[in-house]
């Protein structure tokens, strides 16, 4: 049996639009059919299990529905659908139970605020090949987080300067490097050339001190086939990670993938946005994270605290939590990628919101790249700010014989921001 | 050049906003950096072509995010994007000029409105392999819409108990028939058992008479080698046509499916309604189309007048005209699938609305299989509406010497609906 958790708001009565809910994503239809037997009913019949209901709205949330009422009957509605009428697959999964609700007329808002699946989702599925326990050996870091960088600009650089970049970025010594998920195989940047320039770099680097930087390179393409080649030409090379941007290749684009893959799959949720910033609509991550997971996201970015972006720090930390936490067993879990306008100065108010787990990959572009002393300087102030706030020393103490972190502090610190 | 065309909302300075999404979307980061030269922002800079202000909204589209403004300035604004910064992949393009704009601080509400693809997109997808015309000559229909029935219940029903319904509908003589679009392959109805059960019904009516009834089975998956499996199951059986969940699988499903198929791919957009219903929010049809036309979608379900969802008839009379419109040629136009609560009363609103055009499939679930004298005089009771509504004869007077259409108004009219 598998258990949705429907937030759903309307002028009328929320015990009938649940009733509705189940009727139309299982056996409903819009009139009475002669064949319509109760035994099929039985067999396949979506069922509400429980309805809690919420203070009521004063705003519609999808406001031209309003029809001049001025009070929106709220609450969270429990919806159990029997195996036997989904099966594992997860276009049926989200065809079923998900993606004919935002249609139901007479539901001014509605938002998937939950989804429990039963253990057959586990075998039908690969889920991450390499996931947390992968990402910390391939980078070989130990006790702390994997510290990422990202090349810059977005857009526009060539390979041979996007290499000179990322040579950089190596001698700075950060652990991880990735394109910007807008980077794919542009005619200014043919993945195959950006490819032949970077790995020279980090193949030399590994050679002399043994450490390998995990560079992310864009290798998303709407043609799974497509994919796959640039997926090869990373991995020929000795690249050993891609940056994959779920939301666009789809469902389909990321199975076909993952069942092929010899990378560590870096997921990007570049669009998710449209489905969860309006609070009464969509999705909660929660929710949307579990069908990526399953499919075999081993990376998957989710901000951070105090973000460039509209996300505030409770979604993160909402974000944080679902993706940290088990579907069916620990190797399940992704790594948090936590990211967006940081600099090593969220560290304290990261470990204090996250519980203070060092399985993390923290990304810093301008916070690293920017540092006033180099790229060099900002990788070892952002090491600094996590030794400080895992010890739990304040920032300001650590850095009066820390003068990287000192310079970061006095760069971004006060709301300036990285 | 790629134009889209974005309807933003601020509290803010619209300006301000146009330019922010021109830089966060092709070169712009969030902190200067050295190398980044104006050489390189002008090879691969989106640039703000136009700003058409529309009258401030009293209310944020995102209400989380008002932050105690009560005036939300608005505007229509152009953004131009190089072809070399995109190039002519889907997934670039969704993620550059679409998917990271939603994630934009400061914006209240975004909605992408328009899209101009230039040609270069033409050569680079497949588009339909078969199209209105294929839809026709396959169906052998001429001269009035391909009239379309659904197996219903949605669910429950076993391969046996649907071939029968099916046979049933083929002896109505409806030209097509539809898996509803959440029956894939659940363990009631193994889509295998489900195409032996239903074509030998249909092969021997085409050899009894010549007609062959296209019937779409419901062959998404989310792994695209599962669908392609499921995709020559019907192929080998004689089938010629499948229902695909776009939204579900994604555009790699798609893609992945459309290189390989020999059917004409029916799209159902279930889920899509998440992504517009909000005038202020998310995407116009006519955007989101784009992609899966490009990517080789034959028929699209577009709903129609008077639906049993929430769709108000205007939004389908822009859904008609964006997937009839050409993008590049006449041949890339996809079939209109009129569907939801239909009877045939719909009918003179619905040429009233689109021009006349025949080339459609109208899709009736009840309207065919509820009518008083059952599916075969349903079916002619919808042939004899459009007969009467192409002829601009009454519906009511063309009743008068044609019983079935007399029995469906009885039935369905006044607001009954079917």
């Amino acid at each position: 049996m598998i258990r949705l958790t429907y937030r759903i708001e309307t002028p009328g009565s929320v015990e009938a639009m649940a009733k509705k809910i189940a009727s139309d994503q299982s056996t409903g239809t819009f009139v009475a059919l002669p064949g319509e037997t109760e035994e099929l009913k039985a067999r396949v019949a979506a069922r509400v299990a429980a309805i809690r209901p919420l203070p009521p709205g004063s705003h519609a949330s999808f406001p031209d529905e309003a029809g001049g009422a001025t009070r929106f009957n709220r609450a969270d509605v429990d919806i159990d659908f029997p195996m036997d009428a989904v099966g594992t697959d997860l276009s049926a999964l989200m065809t079923i139970a998900i993606g004919g609700v935002f249609s139901i007329k007479g539901l001014t808002g509605i938002r998937i605020v939950d989804m429990k699946l039963p253990q057959e989702f586990s075998a039908a599925h690969p889920g991450p090949q390499f996931g947390v326990a992968g990402s910390f050996a391939l980078t070989g870091v130990k006790g702390r987080p994997i510290i990422g960088s990202i090349v810059k600009p977005a857009l526009g650089l060539r390979p041979h300067e996007t290499a000179e970049m990322v040579g950089e970025l190596i001698e700075a010594g950060v652990d991880f490097i990735k394109d910007d998920e807008k980077l794919m195989s542009p005619a200014y940047s043919p993945l195959k050339d950006r490819v032949a320039a970077i790995m020279p770099k980090i193949r030399d680097r590994e050679q002399k001190t043994g450490k390998k930087v995990m560079y992310a390179f864009g290798i998303s393409h709407a043609d799974p086939d497509e994919m796959m080649r640039n997926h090869d030409t990373v991995l020929e090379a000795g690249g050993n990670c891609a940056v994959v941007n779920i939301a666009s290749v789809g469902f389909g684009g990321l199975a076909f993938l993952r069942k092929r893959s010899g990378l560590v799959l870096h997921a990007h949720r570049n669009g998710w946005d449209l489905l969860t910033r309006h609070a009464g609509l969509g999705f909660e991550f929660s929710v949307w994270q579990q069908f990526w997971r399953l499919l075999g996201v081993d990376q998957f970015q989710i901000n951070g605290i105090r973000v460039k972006y509209w996300e505030p720090d409770e979604s993160f930390v909402r974000s944080y939590k679902a993706v940290t936490t088990p579907l069916f067993s620990g190797g399940d879990v992704a790594l948090p990628v936590v990211c967006s306008g940081q600099w090593g100065g969220q560290a304290p108010d990261t470990i204090a919101a996250t519980g203070g787990s060092m399985d993390l990959l923290y990304l810093c572009g301008g916070g690293i790249v920017s540092h006033p002393g180099g790229p060099g300087a900002g990788v070892k102030a952002v090491r600094q700010a996590w030794e400080a706030a895992s010890a739990g020393v304040p920032l300001g103490t650590y850095a009066k014989d820390h003068p990287e972190l000192a310079q970061s502090l006095a760069k971004f610190a006060d709301g300036k921001g990285a």
